[in-house]
């Protein structure tokens, strides 16, 4: 199935920032593991929890998690290599979120659950395993501070509902969204566009 | 219901401590929104997980997450004035403290737990949130150092079931527990009561 | 049981450290317990939540809690000589590594679920009370740093599950897993075994 291949994609991608970051701490192969898989699976396995949805994916597949941590530990070798096509990273990683988000709204679907439950699903699959990664790291997370990515998620759910619910096939629906959320994604790194900051002064001075 | 409505307040008032900590760290309006809801359902979150109490609480009920996002967008426009009202605020919140501790205990009671884990349940939904919050922003949890906080959710939660221990009917324990609870964080808060402290010296030197 | 008996002095081990951490961040008695609890059954916790195994083994035996509670309080009282008793402490930590190991195994092997889950149930039952502890006290985690310890989770869950598919009895898998893993540990800690490094310069510069 092509989301099955793409979800392959987005996780082999997703693993490889992780074990990136990791690399950026000094961690040993077993830490490397852990970023990478907690970044590329992260997302599904706090949705699944949060959902109550069990078995979680990679207890029933295993080879998910074998998947990512061969990811992880091959990125420690071509690290460089990898650093310098980060062009390709990118289209991978936008395509990951898109991806994950995609997933994250059909499972929400499928257990008859509201649709603002799965715009927030979509939300925690594609956004949760950078947060992981990023505490993991001790990073100040980027999802909260970098262009749009959190709401691209939630665009990319809402345009998939919109679409199933004027009866686009689910085929259709799914390279429609996989479409524009990449071409947004894209174009949201390009421009920076990036949601209104709120700063509070830690001491705020009454005028 | 008495407590249902004191909830709405409870995490409201939760989700502006949320977003004015987020406001600190400069997050953008998913960053807001994302703290403000960790803190105000957070707690709740974590305690029927750690039960197995499903659906959650926000998956049966989207519209808490939707006040809780609202709350957290709103407070970034009214920050300054918030700030000025602190004396409101602190009081709200140790009203949302007891709140939440008498739903925990209360939810842990009708699974038919061991009362010790009633006291625990209680504990984590008053106290998690506000731990999740400064995870999130990076500040040393304030409940590990604040005055007393997590103590006055384990009294408020023990006098709870003592009062329904001793066949008081469920509304007269509620307002009891509140009234009390609610009076000793206020003088917690006044008289700086304090659980005491451990300090270890990472080099201890023999003597 | 000689693997119960083994658990209560592995809870106790691990509270203890947990405590001594949270004592070199002057947090208050709340914080003690909570850091004491989560560092001893905070990876049983985890691993029981990801394969949705409830109730959790402390909400069905919430003496464990009561246990590193206590463990924790008494720490803070004895804490210049258990610093002193440093030898006594990593061998229980060892073997209270070994202990979590073999129970992670276990109850995944009675749910039925593939090896490679088996070894990864070990590994959380063993890794992630630590890692808890060390996030909570905001250090770089150890595991990701120090001799080996995930690894030898890892091998002791191979090892016992290699045992018993040799038709070797509970009782003796479990005696020669804990004496393998354990002097394999106190080896790991003597002649400071350590996984390969993977260091990534932040700004890698082109030569």
């Amino acid at each position: 199935m092509l989301l099955s291949s793409l979800y392959i994609i987005g996780i082999t991608a997703e693993a490889m920032t992780g074990a990136l970051s990791a690399g950026r701490r000094k961690m040993d192969w077993f830490g490397v593991m852990l970023v990478a898989s907690a970044t590329a699976i992260g997302g599904g396995t706090v949705r699944d929890i949060l959902l109550g949805h069990y078995p979680l994916g990679w207890v029933k597949h295993p080879e998910y998690l074998v998947i990512t941590c061969i990811a992880g530990i091959l990125t420690t070798g071509i690290a460089k290599w990898v650093i310098k096509f980060k062009g390709v990273f990118i289209r991978l990683d936008a395509l990951g979120l898109i991806v994950f988000s995609i997933i994250g709204t059909r499972i929400a679907l499928e257990m008859g659950l509201h649709p603002v439950i799965c715009v927030v699903s979509a939300l925690i699959t594609g956004v949760f395993g950078g947060l992981l990664r990023d505490l993991m790291c001790r990073q100040t997370p980027l999802v909260l501070h970098e262009e749009l990515y959190a709401s691209i998620s939630a665009l990319s759910s809402i345009l998939y509902l919109s679409l199933l619910n004027g009866d686009v096939t689910q085929t259709y629906a799914t390279v429609i969204t996989l479409t524009v959320g990449y071409l947004l994604r894209m174009a949201a790194v390009r421009f920076k566009w990036r949601l209104p900051n709120f700063h509070l002064e830690s001491e705020t001075s009454a005028h």
